[in-house]
């Protein structure tokens, strides 16, 4: 059992950090100690966690929750306007999560390799819970069966995603500037939504 | 100036291979001399390329040159079926080559963070093509203003590389079939480019 303390805490943001610009082979557990404000090198790491492998599931447990609790947000934001509205601050929302989560898909993809059921296990639950909220949300918005919401939240979000992973994991240029790239994606997805 | 030769084509082949599946610093060149067929260690590698780097790159650029002769295959299919018809086939045959990708694509994501530039620049040409290639074809089936069709043409590619890749970068399991998939994508643009 651990609880969360300020130390552990810290810990766990000062590894992310460190294994997104240096990988988690490039971070040693005495640069994560420096970083956290305790002495380098002399293992109080350990007092949290057993091994710099928990601590990265930790850390992506925590980014996980996090979404979690984000999405709860979300939900009282529905129903604030009409659909095109909605639509658009769902865009928005989801590609600002999306950058909240940059540090977290840039570790996931560079440990794919050498951690593969981690790396699988954590991005299931990612696009799982975001596919199954969302495709609730457009069965509600479209009063549509739920295969075909789960089809159009599939299709849908992933057209999302892929606005920010060039960026996020091959640092290439955006291929379209984000506005008209909500606008359009809220025009494609509207047609599928009013009868 | 380097031609393509039977050597030259097997190191290449061994090279991606084998960067696919260990990364590249992972990979030796006495290792792709082996695969290749060459006496490993001896150095025959660099008779057809100055350094493991200059031996990635080349493996890139055939993969870039093959992507353009399959659009240019693809181009002779155009016309011959029904709007339908003919994003159905569209849609399979960008899955089918993003299928043919996957090697290159572990390979430039494992790489971003120590070649940024060339995967970069790599990443730029791929999506760049392939949405200016989308987007002229988009323009001639719907008869859209050039800025419209760029714009669909971002938003629906993007959702047809989200088909593979969490797979191809994080293991994660496919969140939907290809044939709905597709079948969903069809719906969503077809409406767009028909008034």
């Amino acid at each position: 059992m651990t609880t969360s303390t300020p130390t552990r805490d810290r810990i766990i943001d000062a590894a992310m950090e460190l294994f997104g610009a240096h990988g988690f082979r490039g971070t040693s557990v005495a640069k994560i100690e420096a970083a956290a404000g305790l002495t380098p090198g002399a293992g109080g790491l350990y007092h949290h966690f057993r091994s710099k492998e928990d601590l990265l599931r930790a850390g992506i447990d925590r980014h996980l929750a996090r979404l979690r609790a984000l999405r709860d947000i979300r939900a009282t934001f529905t129903g604030v306007g009409d659909l095109r509205t909605e639509l658009t601050l769902t865009a928005r929302y989801a590609l600002a999560e999306l950058d909240e989560e940059r540090e977290l898909l840039q570790i996931l993809a560079a440990e794919a390799r050498s951690r593969p059921d981690l790396v699988r296990d954590a991005v299931n639950q990612l696009l799982g819970t975001s596919q199954q909220d969302f495709a609730a949300h457009l069965a509600d918005l479209g009063n549509l069966p739920p295969d075909r919401a789960n089809a159009i939240a599939a299709v849908a979000l992933g057209s999302l995603y892929s606005a920010r992973m060039p960026r996020d994991l091959f640092n290439a240029d955006p291929t379209l500037d984000d506005e008209t790239f909500v606008q359009t994606w809220v025009d494609m997805l509207i047609t599928l939504l009013t009868p």
